[in-house]
């Protein structure tokens, strides 16, 4: 296998790389630090089947040349798109900011694809697509699809955009939709927004809402586990997967609760209005993981136990970077 | 009413023109012609109420000015945003063509609607937007949404970018899936195909595909009541319908021999292999049009009424237009 990680240098694409060369894979990879960081590549930058390009792949006419460069070492095979814009509220606020970095990079990829002949997509969709559906399970046969986020909308065009690409020149297309991804390295999120917010103020922590927003939460590991397993099994053509724990999940309270008592104990938790974090945020869903499960991988943690851990991880990160 | 018709020059987009009109609404109109055409604005062109600028909505600032100048004859109320691309193929062989007619058409939309503060959009999306679910009724909670052609796929990201604009900044949303619409002024389509090529070759009518392919048409007279009665009935913020006459439809061989009974008696019809037309083209499926029927509205033509009364109307048409 020759794979192009899209994103690399991000918090899911990086996981990956390292997962991707233990099984024996050539990487190349492509990011442009817009939120990826060189220290994320750190742990692959010196492996001996491992190619990195900074790029922008908005720009078509720089992103065709680091193709066209990694085809030269050895053609590339399959395509795991990772890279997207991560941060939801400033999508909102600029619907430009989904438009290019959520699906222009994803546009581009596929134009490439067919450029250079390489037939297997793999792409990061999210639970976002589905919008707030109430309190119907979430399972990949439901609609409508209303996402209520740009970052939503920018995943289901890239969606459709692929599923077309599929019918059309493409010979297999995973789509993953993932669900809370936590674990390290941690960018963004709420239990790295806790812990900072511990770090500057230790005796108070403020809660957007009200805490009872409940969701349901997959470590990185485990994550990058499940699109591996997805992709050596899944029988369709363009598979389309909800990835997660598949349980109730866990409340904002919950995660305060347990940041607060490994970071700060005693510290007040300071709660607000309503059960929404921001526009775009869904307060709770049910997520089906059914089809997953169908198809024989199941996870290990919950979201209790992938919390707890990553919780851990990330006040590691957070003390080595200080 | 004070409303935007975007593609006004269109095959919909004039047939809407003429009905809000009739209604006693402003209509603003922009077209850049390259499918629409300046005949098809006969009919309204000299009308008190209607003010039509060219203008390439891909285009932004050349947008904005001709959304502001039509501001400051009176503030648009509405949008009613039927410009795309409708030539599905072009659309498979160059997705840039989907990419700008019909995603980034209705992304500059939402921006302008955004920044003039107008609250309600309604939009032709289609039924391409449900892919090939094989013979799975469509109806409008189905899924996974899959389509087949970019032209599919960018009525999708469209649906997608305005859900996230009603959550954020919209007050109402009609998200029209359009059935196959028939009817004039024709500017493509299987009935207008069918009478040029017995214009051409009167004693031979060449079918693509075996002739099997079913389809439910609606006549466009239809679609623009149908739409309207959904503006003024759908309890929704964002309104998803099916619109369609709600029947199982009829084949390719129907159209073929009322189009050589009425144009050419006697005519041989040679039909072609498989029950697919092209690349993108969904071979058979059925629509669901139970919500619409719901809500109180009901089509009077089935298919078979529909594609006689369009194609006596086509054929006057390619008439006069010798």
């Amino acid at each position: 296998m020759s794979a192009l990680i899209t994103g690399v240098a991000g918090f899911v694409g990086c996981n990956l790389a390292e997962a991707l060369l233990a099984r024996g894979a050539r990487v190349f990879g492509v990011d442009n630090f817009c939120r990826g960081t060189r220290a994320n590549l750190e742990r692959v930058q010196g492996h001996i089947r491992f190619n990195f390009t900074e790029v922008d792949m908005t720009d078509l006419a720089a992103y065709r040349t680091a193709f066209a460069e990694f085809q030269a070492v050895e053609p590339v095979t399959e395509v795991w798109h990772m890279a997207a814009n991560s941060d939801i509220p400033a999508g909102i606020a600029d619907a430009g900011i989904d438009l290019r970095d959520t699906f222009m990079t994803t546009y581009n990829t596929l134009e490439l694809m067919k450029t250079f002949g390489v037939g297997v997509i793999a792409f990061a969709s999210s639970s976002a697509i589905y919008g707030d559906l109430g309190e119907r399970e979430l399972a990949e046969d439901i609609g409508p699809l209303l996402p209520i986020s740009n970052y939503g909308a920018m995943k289901l065009a890239s969606e459709a955009a692929i599923s077309a690409a599929a019918e059309s020149y493409l010979q297999r297309a995973y789509l993953f939709r993932f669900p809370n991804v936590i674990g390290v390295p941690a960018t963004h999120g709420v239990i790295l927004d806790f812990v900072r917010r511990l770090a500057a103020t230790p005796q108070r922590l403020e809660v957007l809402g009200n805490g009872t927003q409940q969701k349901s939460y997959l470590h990185v590991e485990e994550l990058v586990d499940a699109m591996l397993f997805i992709r050596e099994h899944a029988p369709e053509k363009v598979a389309v997967y909800n990835i997660g724990a598949g349980d109730a999940g866990v409340t904002v309270r919950f995660i305060a609760e347990e940041t607060v008592r490994q970071v700060s104990p005693g510290a007040q938790i300071v709660f607000g209005q309503g059960n929404k974090g921001w526009v775009g945020d869904v307060p709770r869903f049910i997520y089906s993981v059914d089809k997953l499960r169908a198809l024989g991988y199941r996870s290990r943690l919950g979201s209790i136990e992938a919390v707890r851990l990553a919780l851990g991880q990330i006040i590691q990160q957070e003390q080595a970077a200080r």
